[in-house]
């Protein structure tokens, strides 16, 4: 897998090293049953979770009892009998939904969300909870370490489900993105990431940070296994051609934040580039024009203004308990007005067309998903300075793990393109993520 | 009240006729008791609901102990005791939701949604739930029956909250909107109905139809009562001057829906502009350049794609007991594509623009609530033609009661402008709406 040291080495026909597809294959053939891939799962997580602390709630009976259940209904669904997490700011009726805030201590409404729901139906097996920042917000960090690494921060906000996927404690697990909350985990902890267009995955039930800007995406440790799920939620179906690479138009774009990318990630996007073009790939820089440059402004002025009515229930009910940060935002401490506001949202407007139509020039767009490696500490969960303008602008974005920075530890860049460009970039994803696999391996 | 004979006669100083403000004020004072208040909803409601059919749920005991626990208390924030209907698909965690569907029937998981977490901590009695449309879309029908004419239509989805509080059974009631949800009830019911501008009322808890256009709002008898659960509501304060309508400018906008109208709806505009005329207020016409005209269809196709994400839970988990109108959504036999969904919301973001600009000449802009008074039968709720351009706008607007047509049932008409002039609008309303209830009564 990675060259880190701390993720324990694992024969390779170790169950919980599979990926969702290859699992799910197994047991299709009949040659992997449903609780031997549960048990397998829990095994990990005994292991490992007392370091990496990724989870918040697993309940082994309940688990193995509906892994059982799978077992005898026979095949249920497109996911039938995948362990995946859940962020704990979803609800599942099953279990409890604490989102990292001790307002919501044993909380337990007997519902699933929309995502849930249609997870369940699809025959996924719903494995447990996995620790996130207080609400998906930048307040009190989950517990969870990088398994990597564990001096470090997995990222955030969906630190648990990062982690999980990252230590092979599930194959997938569901996570949330306001401003970079699924992609920088993704790249800490070196496994895919997929925010799919705003607006694809029904958001009900899974608590508000931002109306605008929240999307539910998930983790996978291949890009067939994104895909896999993204066809659960995504009904509407669309023809894409195979791409190769040889004949793919690939635009880097560096952003209008690239000031800010550590060495890791410049090293990244270079090594990226040269390896595409010695694929035969077209590879074209693209600048974004003004306004892009305000995005990243634009898109914490709605962030920090529409929390003022989803946090207005904890701030009425039971503000002592209510992080500092979340009061805040509550009280408009920043000042905003509503003129900013309305401003922000017709600049990411404007921003949304002109970008469509810039990149409807390319079969995908590249552009970093972090500054760099994780950072020491679990103080902060890094900076979503590279994936803020994306979740604005409602695109699609994957993050490809595959390369490593100076300390050793995972670092990947994000694939992105017009809005529903979804299945186009899953497409690509593969053979993407194979080049950079390669190149990070034999020094391509 | 309204000339309509079918709300039965009844004492003026009935407590059940109070306004949320007078009721509000008599609680103050100590001239009535939350107990006192509730009995008499209780009353009327026995009285009235077996022929209206507002309600699909009432626990005269919960509320009661409710009551006097409030009396108990003391005054506990700025809707202490006032009796509120929630729309049945908002989450109460002591009373079941069942968004009128039979997938939902008797489900109640124990949470409430955002605004009524925020409306019990302001010291609301919350009543009831009040029958919808199924899942607030224009699927099954409520049983609720227009107050002011058993054999018609109350408007939807939002039914049974347009009813109570037409016809007294409780003094306000939430609701949302889609399309025309909120207001087509109001002016059907002859209430003041408020949308406000999209975003201020946090959503949680309230099922989805479409992301981009639900808007939660409210029913009351007086604007007074609108702008008292704004206050709560919204918490950033902003200076609103009294506005004399004598120095007041109104923009008339027919909308580009006007060959829509009815006699009902010709007459109402055109006496509310006379009368504003002699009251000294500037009207204008205001015509929408395109291009306005594609809102209408721009704000059903986002609807109706954004419900395949929204009803996907139901669809894959109880197909059978999904109306086939939402089948044919999830399954987008509309054939729309991205390409147009994009178009939708684009176009959409340029009119908003557009808009904002256009009334920040006005105080106010008025504009058609329905095509006219309620139709016969409960096989239609009526057309959201005149509704459903301005929630995708996402400006607030509310519907002024005050006339009537030749069915000697109630029409509205519309008070709208740009994003946020929310608090102007509420304090316009009381000068207007007091107007349009002189001019009606005395033949203005």
């Amino acid at each position: 897998m990675h060259s880190s040291q701390q993720i324990s080495a694992a024969a390779p026909d170790d169950i919980a090293m599979l990926t969702a597809s290859q699992a799910l294959q197994r047991i299709r053939s009949g040659d992997l049953s449903v609780e031997a891939l549960a048990r397998a799962c829990l095994d990990r997580i005994a292991e490992r979770d007392p370091q990496v602390r990724a989870w918040t709630h697993v309940n082994a009976d309940l688990v193995l009892a509906n892994a059982r259940e799978l077992d005898r209904s026979g095949p249920t669904g497109p996911l039938h009998g995948l362990p995946i997490g859940i962020k704990d700011i979803i609800l599942t009726h099953d279990m409890p939904t604490q989102y990292n805030s001790p307002i919501y201590r044993g909380f337990h409404p007997r519902m699933d969300a929309s995502c849930v729901s249609v997870l369940r139906a699809a025959g996924a097996l719903i494995f447990g909870k996995t620790d996130t920042v207080e609400f998906a917000s930048n307040a009190r960090r989950a517990l969870t370490r990088n398994p990597h690494d564990l001096a470090r921060t997995p990222g955030g906000s969906s630190s648990g489900s990062g982690a999980a996927v990252g230590d092979h404690h599930v194959p997938l697990a569901l996570g949330t993105q306001t401003g970079g909350s699924i992609i920088r985990p993704a790249s800490f902890c070196g496994v895919y990431g997929f925010k799919p267009t705003w607006g694809v995955v029904g958001r009900d039930g899974s608590k508000t940070y931002s109306t605008t800007l929240d999307t539910i995406g998930w983790y996978g440790r291949s890009a067939e296994d994104l895909a896999l799920l993204y066809e659960v939620f995504d009904r509407q179906p669309q023809a894409v051609p195979t791409i190769d690479l040889a004949k793919a138009r690939v635009a880097v774009c560096r952003s209008p934040m690239w000031h800010h990318a550590g060495d890791a990630t410049i090293n990244a996007l270079s090594n990226a580039s040269r390896a595409l073009r010695e694929a035969g790939t077209e590879v074209t820089e693209l600048e974004l024009p003004s306004p892009f440059e305000q995005l990243v402004d634009c898109q914490v002025l709605i962030m920090r203004s529409e929390a003022q009515a989803s946090f207005l229930p904890e701030y009425a009910t039971a503000l002592e308990r209510l992080h500092p940060t979340l009061r805040e935002q509550v009280e408009n401490v920043d000042g905003y007005t509503r003129e900013a506001l309305c401003h922000a949202y017709d600049t990411a407007a404007h921003c949304r067309m002109t970008f469509d139509r810039l990149a409807a020039s390319y079969d995908c767009v590249l552009t970093p998903s972090t500054i760099g490696e994780a950072t020491l500490g679990l103080a902060s969960t890094g900076e979503p300075i590279f994936n803020a303008m994306w979740t604005l602008l409602h695109v699609p974005c994957i993050n490809i793990p595959g390369f490593t920075g100076p300390q050793g530890l995972p670092v990947g860049l994000t694939l992105t393109g017009p809005r529903f460009s979804d299945r186009r970039l899953l497409a690509l994803a593969g053979p993407i993520g194979k080049l950079f696999h390669k190149i990070q391996n034999y020094g391509g």
